[in-house]
């Protein structure tokens, strides 16, 4: 079992939670009263993570919003991963994919470098652009299999490519490492790729400001998965009490997801 | 005619180049002795431009190997950025393809913030992830259709998958800004690829270092082309030297690239 794979097992335990925060922050969307903060971004994760951090499995940073804001946004990141206490893993969101070589470097800089424990990763150019991130076997490479949005039906769902996508991505995990995104709102799309790939790890968004619906994505998700939410739960509220409401929304999905693992 | 089209079609005559300087610098493959400046990657970069500018359509920085060296490497992306001469189109490679509110903030960072005429982007989550990359009219955004790496075969290659992009990517070109990113290494297909899209720019990397046909990429491009290099031109030497070998090998293949355009 790899390292991943057992620590996010423990702290579901822990937790009792199949919850992942996406810490996708805006710094346009942050609270008025942070910006007089040295760094705003980190003083608003800071708030969202002391208010979260026992209701969580996981949390999940979107690279694009920190790179946006330049070196600041980097600290953000780097001070945030830091923060977030060691029990928790972390998973990266960049959706990358290039030729060998440069995969390499970006495998090294957010899983070496910046030590985190899961990645997100795009399968359009196929293997030799996946493996570099699958070398670490320690860590989960989350590939994109059915994603939430409407362009998923461009190519995605065309022939149900995605089935085809799923399988391949069966065929490398040779060390267990690898793990799947599908949205929570194609219920069926899931149900499908539960099939192909019984044992993966499935980090599911879609649920929350996208729509997606929760009693599906655990009804054919099962046990081992991840739901996402970031919108409605970090901008919960914009006053000063954001941190207590972002909890307050964050135990009322974890209880609403927990609800329906009980019934299964 | 966006401004993009423009810009490249008066650097093409200019500098009777169609080819394209892929800026990778990679900080362990550089000379030596450029370690002791300031900022090795920018230092590297400015004695590569002082030597190809007059040579070349377009450079295109993969970001990879910026972000790789934190602070350091962004400041080296915004320094070469400025240092190439304003009549020069500067094609930022990042492959990015995520959902809407992420892939805005992406395409203002890269085309707004940092000014880069040109980007890559992934198709696979459709077109609300490629739609705010496209609303920069002036801009030029080149889609992954089939790459130049071997994992091409895995889905691109499945079925005609990347002719089914091909085809969606001409649907997308309403404002004249897509751009198709075709390897060198796969003729047949770039001819493919050229009878569905006859107007559209194609970045065609593959060339050198990965194998890809010179001859052939001229002959089923035709002349809307940009024909990336990067290893074999800017690791042409590993010396004090290496400014002048990498415009050798610049010159020789812009030539080479002639020959065959004068040939047709």
């Amino acid at each position: 079992m790899s390292k991943f794979v057992q620590k996010i097992k423990k702290i579901r335990l822990k937790n009792k939670s199949l919850l992942c925060i996406g810490l996708d922050t805006d710094i346009t969307k942050i609270p008025k009263f942070l910006l007089k903060e040295t760094n705003p971004i980190f003083a608003f994760n800071k708030i969202i993570i002391d208010n979260t951090f026992d209701l969580v499995c996981a949390y999940k940073p979107n690279y694009a919003f920190y790179e946006a804001q330049g070196q600041m946004g980097l600290e953000a990141l780097e001070k945030t991963k830091r923060y977030i206490p060691e029990d928790i893993p972390v998973i990266i969101d960049v959706k990358r994919g290039d030729i060998g070589n440069t995969a390499k470097m970006t495998a090294k800089f957010f899983l070496e470098d910046m030590t985190f424990d899961g990645i997100t990763v795009n399968p359009y150019m196929g293997f030799d652009a996946v493996e570099p991130f699958l070398s670490y076997k320690d860590k989960c490479s989350f590939i994109l299999c059915l994603t939430s949005n409407r362009g998923a039906e461009d190519f995605q769902l065309k022939d149900n490519f995605y089935l085809k996508v799923a399988r391949k991505i069966v065929e490398w995990n040779k060390n267990g490492n690898c793990g799947l995104v599908v949205g929570a709102t194609n219920p069926d799309g899931l149900k499908r790729i539960r099939e192909i790939a019984s044992s993966i790890p499935i980090l599911i968004p879609g649920i929350g400001a996208q729509g997606g619906d929760i009693k599906q994505a655990v009804t054919y998700g099962g046990e081992n998965i991840i739901i996402n939410s970031s919108r409605s739960i970090i901008y919960a509220s914009s006053s000063e009490d954001f941190g207590k409401k972002s909890r307050e929304e964050a135990i009322k999905l974890r209880d609403e997801i927990n609800k329906y693992r009980e019934g299964r």
